[in-house]
């Protein structure tokens, strides 16, 4: 099971994403009033000094800090918490509002709320290694161009050389891991599945419902390996999919996007279900290829995805990027 | 250009996103102190009676809300302010922590700031009128699926009946608009094409970069009309774009994310240009495809683009995917 999240947690590094992502530990008081029950602290960040800024977001409202808490290296992590419906009330009354700008019917304020109202999450690693702070430093990506050749030439030496564990994706296969958490099983041994929720999703929500289909096969790494004879398998896990997910969560195709990553986090083939308009990282045009089109790809041409060039994100600290460097194809 | 703006503007309105996007009118002292220039007026939102909720996003901290601002309809628009590195010393030492966990190395805190670190951007709309609740409503999308007969019948008639002005881009071609904002042209009138930053980006850094070629050539109406006739046009709208973008933006190739929309915004053939990493909204493989796979479909499947089933969204307010339902395709 800890490899099994080690192995995942490969998934949201690989998206070329700006900022990494935050473990959210959720509290029923978080950004409440305080309630008594919790011990006031003494402010262990306010001699912190800041080194650098690891990465931030602003659309996300949060920053990833590297500096010292008492001689000691520390990595803050702040960010600032959703807006509540439920607190809406207090902090319209409580809150004093500075005007920036009236225009007609529209005008700008900065609120400025009582603190509790306001609160933003942080979190603390202390002491922190080098590796915490290489972990959470922004790493930019670069879009690499793979042909046929270089798939052959430096991309499968590469997979093969690492050989990468999948042991982990065995154990939910055989039922030795994660049996309950399975959704749906077609056990077929050519075009079976197993259906289970991505560790992303809490799923206490649909709105940003991610499941993973895992393929019984276990010959393909990627879409690279896949040929028309693979068609029927797709097609299964398309169709049965769907089913599934209609049928446990009450959710259409109509609002399901479904899609292989190119390169994948693992090389077992497996398929991605995110429901349409929640925008997870590694949705983009850029890493994710719609089954449907894979399926009609194939198709038309047996070899489509042997033969074309493929187009796809490799992070500042991949070693397949080294390899392409090396190979003077970046 | 005011209808430049307002065609541009769908382009954000069609991508499924969950919440409608915000203008950002930013100022210097936003999230800052109060610097005695302003003045703090009464609180006229203490007495807003919530009506409902229209959209919110847990991920970008923002909520859209109908209500009443003295027997008055009104929209209100709270968003978190990002966190600012030159204000982090302040933060540190004037905050107060409540922790929430320790284990080991890792800690977590509630930290409440000083109101005016921590503001929240507000924005007011009053009287709203019921268009201005509906544009801030969360739309749905649906994923639609259009044969090549679905597209013959239902999409083509309803892009010719809709006959949507194309006059603000005619106005860019022939420079009756926006020649100053222009950053390449190729005049050439079968493969050239104009260049320029999209609305959407202020220009100011190259991380959110957006550009946007128009091509001059005014009969494709979109990826659906493409052959191979048009791989020269696209080759050199890809090539040049990447050139004129490395030259003025100094970012190369390998950081840039170079793709078409279906369904596009306007039905004349344009090229967007962003940053990889960049995850800006409509760049997702459900609407998004890259011109190197444009490219090599056309190549060895002249008819790809008019035969292939292709996949997009559609909001629940659009009339097209009426059509759709119509035709009982949904």
């Amino acid at each position: 099971m800890a490899d099994t999240s080690a192995k995942r947690l490969i998934d949201s590094d690989k998206t070329g994403e700006p900022a990494p992502d935050i473990k959210r530990g959720k509290t029923d008081n978080e950004n409440g009033r305080e309630d008594g029950n919790e011990s006031v602290q003494e402010n262990v960040l306010s001699g912190f000094k800041t080194s650098s800024v690891l990465s931030d977001s602003a659309r996300e409202k949060n920053i990833f800090i590297h500096g010292k808490v008492a001689d000691q290296d520390a990595v803050v992590i702040l960010e600032k918490t959703p807006i509540r419906e439920d607190s809406l009330a207090e902090l319209f009354s409580g809150s004093t509002l500075k005007l920036e700008m009236k225009n007609d019917i529209y005008s700008t304020y900065r609120l400025q709320a009582p603190p509790h109202l306001n609160e933003i999450k942080t979190t603390v690693v202390c002491p922190a290694t080098e590796k915490h702070i290489k972990k959470y430093q922004r790493k930019e990506s670069f879009l690499v161009e793979e042909t046929e050749e270089d798939y052959k030439n430096i991309t499968l030496p590469h997979i093969l050389k690492q050989s990468f564990s999948v042991q982990w994706v065995y154990n939910i296969l055989e039922k030795k891991a994660e049996a309950e958490r399975i959704v749906y099983e077609d056990p077929d041994p050519d075009v079976g599945f197993v259906l289970l929720p991505d560790f992303k999703w809490d799923q206490k929500q649909v709105d940003d419902l991610y499941l993973i289909a895992i393929a019984h096969q276990r010959d393909i790494k990627s879409l690279r390996d896949l040929t028309s004879e693979h068609v029927p398998l797709l097609q299964n896990i398309f169709q049965k999919g769907k089913e599934a997910i209609l049928q446990r969560y009450n959710l259409p195709a109509s609002k399901l996007r479904v899609y292989l990553h190119y390169q994948p986090s693992y090389y077992h083939l497996h398929v991605h279900f995110t429901k349409l308009g929640y925008d997870v990282p590694g949705c983009g045009v850029e890493r994710a290829h719609l089954i449907a089109d894979v399926i009609q790809n194939l198709q038309s041409d047996p070899q489509y995805y042997k033969t074309r060039t493929l187009y796809f994100p490799l992070r500042a600290d991949d070693g397949l990027l080294s390899k392409f460097k090396e190979a003077g194809r970046l």
